[in-house]
């Protein structure tokens, strides 16, 4: 008798495991239970089916060669059954047997299985504030909120709308309304930062200005703490700590939860948080159940501590992974070290492995080195300033993570791309240094920004480079931090530090980098210098100078005015 | 008293070594010794500046920051001597001095090191036919080369150009001519493909096509035997053993050499081909002497044989590791893997590690696996078919090699940077897999391009998916071989298939994708089927699943016609 494979869950990591089984073991039985009757969609491109980038909702379910994928595609051209609008009520694993009823029509059922598949996803979380089920409010959870959203975007109901949560499906969701739909979009953000967790504070502030300069407002640190509605339910105002928001369309975008509970009331174990939990074969605690996707827990490579990862990408390999192992293939998924990548507006953001923040938060001394420079050849048409920041641990000079922000395109991708199988494989600061980046002048420089941004970590942990955070500069310069003996040594061009000099003339001094060592002799004595040029190298090489030349108080501004001019301060300007 | 650093050759490895050395070790005396007068230059933006894309030479001599780094420039902001137009004749090992002459003015000198680097670079291989030395015959040696060319251009003397080798430099100048200038330029190449021992013939194929879509005209597998003049010393005609090709100009990039001869003469060690030997620190045989770029002989991590990798970019790192050894810091070079990467007018190709003919003649028992497919979500309005073909070991699943061809853009140096890394740490298929590549709509797909070839390559390996070289194919459909048993099975859409069907009755059957299982019964019998889709994984599904019934004799269309209509065969619209 054929073996049995029941797959319950058909979005991302189910569907990939049920096709993949069906391969390798053709004479097996597979068949997939889903309670929606939209299956196999591309979740990933709700924002952009929001928007109207793709017209219509086919198209995320849809191959390569415009087939939609729905039961009678999986069961034609895959071979599998499809059973939707089917819900797996509990898993008997003593007779082994997946008990389901129908959605629409209400009847129950059995399915008998050999080998079990959970890939039963994850749910939105919802804050559990006052208003929070009224109407006009969505999250982003299925393919059927992302139709009723566009469905009232068409109708012209919507002017304004608050996005709660300034995460990446939040910042997307802002703006697919702002850019297309011409909505006045806000986003709230509990934390102090967009993407928190992802990109350290300078990174965030950059695409904050950047989704200011684009007409979405960032209100950091508050909490929606009340909804209003019109009398009839709908909503009309987000209550914040701070301020109160009109609207006519809430996105929650609160992150999401894994759907642990079918595995847990199995006695299946979950962990904590309700994730499955797995082993590196992605089978859960009974050897004849394995888990995918957004309902299980992961590793982080990094940090070397259970993650969650709830990312298609991630689904996708896992999928494989159950249908390999299923099939006797002794694949592994090991973990992640968190890439990540996302459009806003005209530039892209990413990271690969851990923040600063999160590695100080797991106790490492690690420091952050910044390199902003062209992303190709300076001399080529199109080059636009790439930024790299590069995580590391002092220690033992480990790589814990890259962030970048560029100009949209895949120039950012080809970097963390690069740094992802690297930070996996505990490389250090010289392995990027060394790092074989392809090379031509319509693609990238001799020195590439991300070998450029180990220089700057080597040099960085070495001692010999000393900088001052951004943070720090801006308070100082803000006059939010009183530091008398401070002075800044603008290296730029004359006409590029002279409207500086107009503005700060107490503590603003300029000397051109060719000119230093020369004229050294004549810097004001006493100060501790923050030297500044555009993007921190040729501050670099005048501290290394001025060091041996006995003047240790200068601090380098990393990233320069580069990253400064980046983060919508503006006293230059006063 | 200061040590004493002295460095030959002021292009790419000397000044980075340079440079460094300074910051590292601030009161050494270093010197910079060089012939041209010219340094400091990207050299490989010339294609770029012959074309007028950078339209001034000192671009390619400038900073980020726009300083030209002229002698001046590395005296007053990197603290260093520069001597230009000044020859480095010998080195004096036992004295310690390096004799040098001054090329304008004929004077004699000795210049005292306590440790010196080498960064002679290379010269360009001259073919040694005769009329080689006429007019109009450049190589691409240096600035002055360059410029020259350029004023040729721009007196309007060239209506027809020959480029003599169709490796990276003579495309990039083919292009350059083409495009912008609008001259007629035909490339003539020795090997029977374009890029020869970088790319497999598939990938070549596709390059030459495009080359020809954009009107450069490429004749392989012919080699030039004679330059004819005019009378008066100008060339005015190349010939061929297959033609005679009419021009004004003629640009021989028939590869480079290293210019070891000084460190020859000087009793160092030097290899057969003349590169000088250099260890992991970038050492030469006389430990007070170092040597870095063009000029050394390297060693390549996938072979595990020493190589010769004359790029900028290795020069910059391997200049780097030069100066932290001279400064006590143990930095490594411990060789390349060959990321390389190009633009040809409105596409990219690119690879890193070896290419399967390359694996093949070191005797690896390899095979080559293509992915083709969407660069992003494929319901994203930006996307383009991305070619990605892996090599890889059968014995051990060593990945050996990436190779790419995609619409121009960043797209496939994100794929080949992240290749690189793991190619010289050995990583395996199962590595690409599961590499965790950055992941949003706007940027890539859930399966990745590179991650699908890596999954290709393991059912290659693995033995489930079998598949037909595109040269037998072609040579099937050419008509060129008889194979009386076999039969095309096409599983697109109807009205994709229908004009095949029509043109070759005899040989292409039609079942769609997913009717197979219904239908798979009413194939013609005794037939080997090649089974072809557009991208090539419709064709592996039914693969597995035709040998599921017991019908083992298919063999699978590597990319599908995706490749072959790449290929500029017309035989299909007969």
């Amino acid at each position: 008798m054929s073996q049995k494979i029941v797959v319950i869950g058909a979005v991302a990591a189910g569907p990939k495991a049920a096709c993949r089984v069906k391969r390798l073991l053709p004479d097996a039985e597979v068949t997939v239970i889903d309670q929606d009757d939209l299956i196999s969609y591309g979740g990933c491109g709700i924002p952009y089916y929001v928007s109207g980038d793709v017209p219509d909702e086919k198209e995320l379910r849809s191959t390569s060669f415009h087939m939609v994928r729905d039961e009678r595609f999986f069961r034609e051209a895959k071979g599998l059954r499809v059973r939707t609008l089917t819900r797996a009520v509990s898993i008997d694993r003593k007779e082994k047997v997946v008990k389901v009823e129908d959605v629409s029509k209400g009847g129950k059922d059995t399915v008998p299985y050999d080998k079990l598949v959970i890939a039963t996803g994850s749910r939105p979380n919802v804050i559990p504030v006052p208003g929070r089920d009224l109407r006009g409010i969505f999250t982003i959870s299925s393919l059927q909120q992302a139709i009723a959203i566009k469905d009232l975007l068409a109708k012209g109901k919507v002017e304004r709308a608050v996005v709660i949560g300034g995460g990446a499906i939040g910042i997307e969701m802002a703006e697919s309304l702002a850019d297309l739909w011409g909505i006045e979009t806000r986003i709230v953000e509990f934390m102090p930062q967009v993407l928190p967790g992802i990109v350290d504070r300078t990174i965030a502030s950059m695409v904050e200005q950047h989704l200011r300069e684009n007409g979405v407002e960032v209100f950091t640190s508050e909490a929606a703490q009340r909804f209003d509605d019109d009398g009839e339910g709908w909503v009309t105002k987000v209550v914040t700590n701070g301020r109160e928001l009109p609207c006519d369309l809430v996105i929650m975008a609160t992150g999401v939860r894994p759907r642990g509970e079918l595995a847990s009331k199995a006695g299946l174990e979950v962990s904590p948080y309700g994730a499955i939990v797995v082993n590196q074969r992605m089978q859960t605690s009974d050897p004849d159940i394995y888990a995918a996707g957004d309902c299980v827990e992961t590793f982080n490579l990094v940090t070397g501590k259970k993650a969650y990862s709830p990312l298609g990408s991630v689904a996708n390999r896992q999928g494989r992974v159950v249908a390999d192992n299923i099939a006797g293939i002794p694949s592994r998924f090991d973990g992640v070290v968190g890439s990540f990548i996302m459009k806003v507006f005209d530039i892209c953001v990413g990271a690969a492995g851990i923040s600063l923040d999160v590695a100080r938060a797991e106790g490492i001394d690690a420091v952050s080195a910044m390199a902003v420079q062209s992303d190709r050849a300076h001399f080529f048409p199109t080059k636009a300033l790439m930024f790299n920041n590069l995580v590391v641990s002092r220690s033992d000079r480990r790589v814990l993570g890259l962030q970048g922000f560029a100009k949209m395109g895949d120039g950012l991708l080809a970097r963390l791309n690069a740094a992802a199988g690297m930070i996996a494989r505990r490389a250090v600061i010289e392995d990027f240094s060394n790092l074989e980046l392809a090379y031509a002048p319509p693609f990238s420089t001799a020195v590439d920004v991300l070998n450029a941004a180990a220089n700057v970590a080597d040099n960085l942990v070495s001692g010999r480079l000393r900088t001052v955070s951004t943070e720090e500069f801006l308070a100082w310069m803000d006059g939010k931090s009183e530091h008398p003996d401070w002075m800044a040594l603008d290296l730029r061009h004359h006409r590029e530090a002279e409207p500086w000099i107009k503005a700060f003339p107490d503590r603003w001094y300029a000397m051109v980098y060719d000119e230093i060592r020369e004229n050294y002799e004549k810097l004001p004595k006493g100060k501790t210098f923050i030297i500044i040029c555009n993007a921190g190298t040729r501050s670099y090489e005048i501290q290394v100078f001025l060091r041996s030349k006995g003047l240790e108080n200068t601090l380098v501004l990393p990233g320069g005015l580069n990253v400064i001019r980046r983060l919508g301060v503006t006293w230059w300007q006063q």
